[in-house]
């Protein structure tokens, strides 16, 4: 069934508006009628099967017919910081990080960085980062949208990463010595609802001076596996570790 | 240090020949000169350092200078049997799934794959397929570049199938219903070096009469975590996970 993340100011009680891109989807897309059923997703995590009342040009009206218990979210609360890597890199970070369960996502320029952004192409950026995470939570069948941070740069992302209850960086030197930080060791540390940051380098990696910042900062070097991932599949590697520690064998 | 996979053909005891486009790669991109040091790996799935002796116009000659003892297999040998996608979905499917570990991809047209290809098709994706299992193999410091079969139909996939170890397939329903196969309990019975065949669907799934017949055949239907991933992301899910519970956590 399909299904839509509606903003707030358009429930009502039992009642639900949708608006924009959305209501086009539904009308002329899909071509749906009255009484067809979709499932709206509200800003608080919940679900409801709902059926469509009225269909105006621009919006479409539904009503609540039945409240989802569905939870569908990682235990562990994940935010990928990604250097930005080149091309449309990030935009499949962000889908496929979105599908695997990441919390928030916090692109950010580092030393090795090619690609660089004024504020007006980040925030043009961003707007299009925003639409690739509402899509594929609504594909994936996910309760909550993931936030996706501006882009900023290494010390604002420091900065943020107080807040955390552990944060780690993916290391590519860590896979190459014999005494490495496994990430298992990590990811059994973790409790239910705990936040994990993990920051991942841009293509040529972290700089020295960078990763002697990070530690300096409380980031643990890990490993995601003995061999040399991509930039861009690093944060996939954790977040389907996570999914299967927790959500399959269900491992606290 | 730059990797290269060479064919059995130009091993001489202690003598390496570098020719076609890696020899390109090595004289042209890399402007390499007498005395650089490059990881040749054979097709045993060893490998060593290797010093360059001398450069010719489209050949370089190598010298062993050091056997490598590193071994960066996934200590299962998995094989992806990919239903047809959209698009160069396929092309992401194998360069992740090579990263990430897989011993061995088919491409396979089943019901719902929109893209049919003819035999003269097959064998050229076939080549550019080669080529990236190939180059990530380098990239991410294989032993070994994994195999890819000819494009074929689900009744020759089956066929193949029967000298597998353990068959599952990812099925989108199994992560609706409440007594699901966790993708954990599967993974539990695997023994070091066995060989598991993951089978997923293209983006429709599978029609009901091949579930059927995968079951039929010994195919265990297996979720992928609670939210619905992609066509192009199960394999991800899945090659992640097992590095992670063999090769992090280092349970068998």
């Amino acid at each position: 069934m399909q299904r839509y993340f509606i903003p707030s100011n358009n429930w009502h009680d039992q009642d639900v508006i949708i608006k924009g891109q959305d209501a086009h989807h539904l009308i002329r897309v899909l071509r749906s009628h009255i009484g067809d059923q979709v499932i709206c997703n509200n800003t608080d995590g919940k679900a409801a099967i709902c059926a469509i009342n009225a269909i105006a040009d621009k919006e479409v009206q539904l009503k609540v017919k039945e409240w989802l218990t569905e939870d569908n979210e990682l235990p562990i609360h994940v935010t990928i910081a990604q250097g930005l890597p080149k091309g449309d890199k990030i935009d499949f970070v962000l889908q496929k990080g979105t599908e695997l369960g990441a919390h928030a996502f916090i692109p950010f320029s580092s030393k090795r960085s090619v690609v660089k952004w004024d504020d007006k192409k980040s925030r043009k950026k961003h707007e299009r980062f925003s639409r690739i995470v509402k899509e594929a939570s609504e594909q994936s069948h996910r309760n909550r949208i993931p936030k996706v941070y501006l882009p900023m740069n290494l010390n604002e992302l420091l900065k943020i990463s107080q807040s955390f209850d552990i944060k780690i960086f993916a290391y590519e030197e860590e896979a190459k010595v014999e005494k490495y930080h496994s990430f298992s060791t990590i990811v059994k540390k973790l409790k239910k609802d705990q936040s994990l940051l993990l920051c991942i380098g841009p293509e040529g990696g972290f700089a020295e001076e960078e990763v002697a910042l990070l530690k300096k900062n409380g980031f643990t070097p890990v490993r995601l596996g003995p061999r040399i991932l991509r930039t861009e599949t690093a944060a996939l590697y954790a977040l389907a570790s996570l999914s299967y520690q927790f959500e399959e064998l269900g491992c606290f």
